[in-house]
């Protein structure tokens, strides 16, 4: 397969993230060949029939012989893919995961997996409230921003490769600390998304059949599949809280500003920092 | 002017959601001629120059004969502008305005309007970040809801010509009482608001640059004018406390479960309130 920076990838997960990599993959002819696995066959055959894969199954040996191999399973099944991938995999093949929480699975998985499979953690800021290989889209990757977290164990020609696919696909690299990672994370996804929950659950079923922009924004969040979230916030909770509790302390202030007329101060500096303009 | 729904129409205020409301009316030939007031004589021009108004002078005289006038300045000017606006108005005409707080506006008109203009109090959920005639357009209010609030004082025709209007510019009228609307719009549109700001002034430099697409909304409903919503959140400040302590009660709520592991059952109930399926 001249030309393709990969010869075979494998993509242990075809659900919207993993079908969408397949998707985004064969459309920039990155990959010689593609191989899903996944233990519903329905999720193979619809990323199969959108062309997202080439074959696919529920077996990990079909991974035989991939040179990378993305994980794109649920936070808390990603370890457990990855050691039941490495085993197939070509040796030296580079693997990555998907998941929105990173100091856990990297931890993890520096610890267990086997020598010859270079393991990077990886997260691709993408998403939709939807769910499935039904849903996937080549075009949720592009632009999107794909947080890459080595640590001093990390091969740094693995974390090259991890690099030059998310720019082969459009996407914008980022390396950070896995800590870093998840402290940033908590605060630009994983608290909105409970603020959102709050807010929903708070509104009145008037409220709620009205709408309007700000709430339609809000509502598209905690509309959201709730599994994912639960595990989410599991691995990632300490950071949540420490996230949560500044969010609840602006709150607090801004609740006191209003109180006394003068929230003008704390909106303004909000509006700056949103690069809002003056 | 045959065919027109009005002859005349009067915009106080040709900022967005104004000069959004002249091109609606020309573009569905709802409008015999548009007048547009403001004292911002570079808002005239940029209003006139997209055709949103036939013409425009900072003198509320010119909206002399008006037979709908539709007061769309800021929040606290909406008061003063309404009764200037009476005088040149003709007998009987229609007059309603857009603010997003509804109670204290409607008291105050309709305890102080001469008879002869029927006053309705109107909400058009409509708006962006953006300001001003320039950022103006008529898809702005194309589906959005049109929230009306009459009291017992009103005059039920006038109630029927602003339905009318709402139904013509292709928006989704609906009917609440001044005290309801402000209670329900605290909750989808202040309260939302100030949820944005405290995430955005909690966030760390890293996170505002990192972004991702849940941050994005909250971001962008940040970077609305300060101006607007500093009166908006005073006019309002009651039901918003109201509604922002139900919302931190339910982070009460998820910040117990997120330390029990139990989160489940709380995101759930989100995500079917926020119709996103099981």
């Amino acid at each position: 397969m001249t030309g393709a920076m990969f010869e075979r990838v494998g993509i242990a997960g075809l659900g919207l993230i993993g079908t969408s990599f397949g998707l985004a993959l064969r459309a920039r002819g990155l990959a010689g060949r593609v191989i899903g696995v996944d233990r519903d066959a329905a999720a193979i055959t619809v990323a199969r029939g959108r062309g997202a894969v080439d074959e696919g199954a529920a077996d990990y040996a079909v991974l035989e012989g991939a040179d990378l191999v993305i994980v794109a399973v649920p936070p808390q099944a990603v370890v457990d893919a990855a050691l039941r991938a490495a085993g197939p995999a070509r040796r030296g093949a580079v693997l990555f995961d998907v998941a929105s929480v990173k100091a856990p699975i990297v931890r993890a998985l520096e610890a267990a997996l086997p020598e010859g499979v270079r393991f990077v953690g990886g997260h691709p800021m993408a998403g939709t409230e939807r769910q499935g290989a039904a849903a996937a889209d080549a075009a949720l990757l592009t632009g999107r921003p794909f947080l890459i977290t080595p640590t001093a164990r990390s091969d740094a020609d693995a974390v090259d490769v991890v690099w030059n696919l998310a720019r082969g696909l459009g996407m914008r690299p980022l390396l950070l600390d896995p800590d870093v990672h998840d402290a940033i994370v908590a605060q630009v996804s994983h608290v909105p998304y409970l603020l959102a929950a709050a807010a929903v659950n708070a509104a009145d079923d008037v409220a709620l059949g009205l709408g309007g922009p700000a709430f339609e924004s809000l509502r598209r969040m905690a509309g959201s599949p709730v599994e994912l979230w639960v595990e989410i916030c599991s691995q990632n909770r300490s950071a949540i809280l420490r996230s949560l509790g500044w969010v609840r302390d602006e709150l607090d202030r801004l609740e006191a500003a209003l109180n006394e007329d003068a929230l003008g101060g704390l909106l303004a500096a909000a509006r700056r920092r949103a690069g809002g303009g003056g």
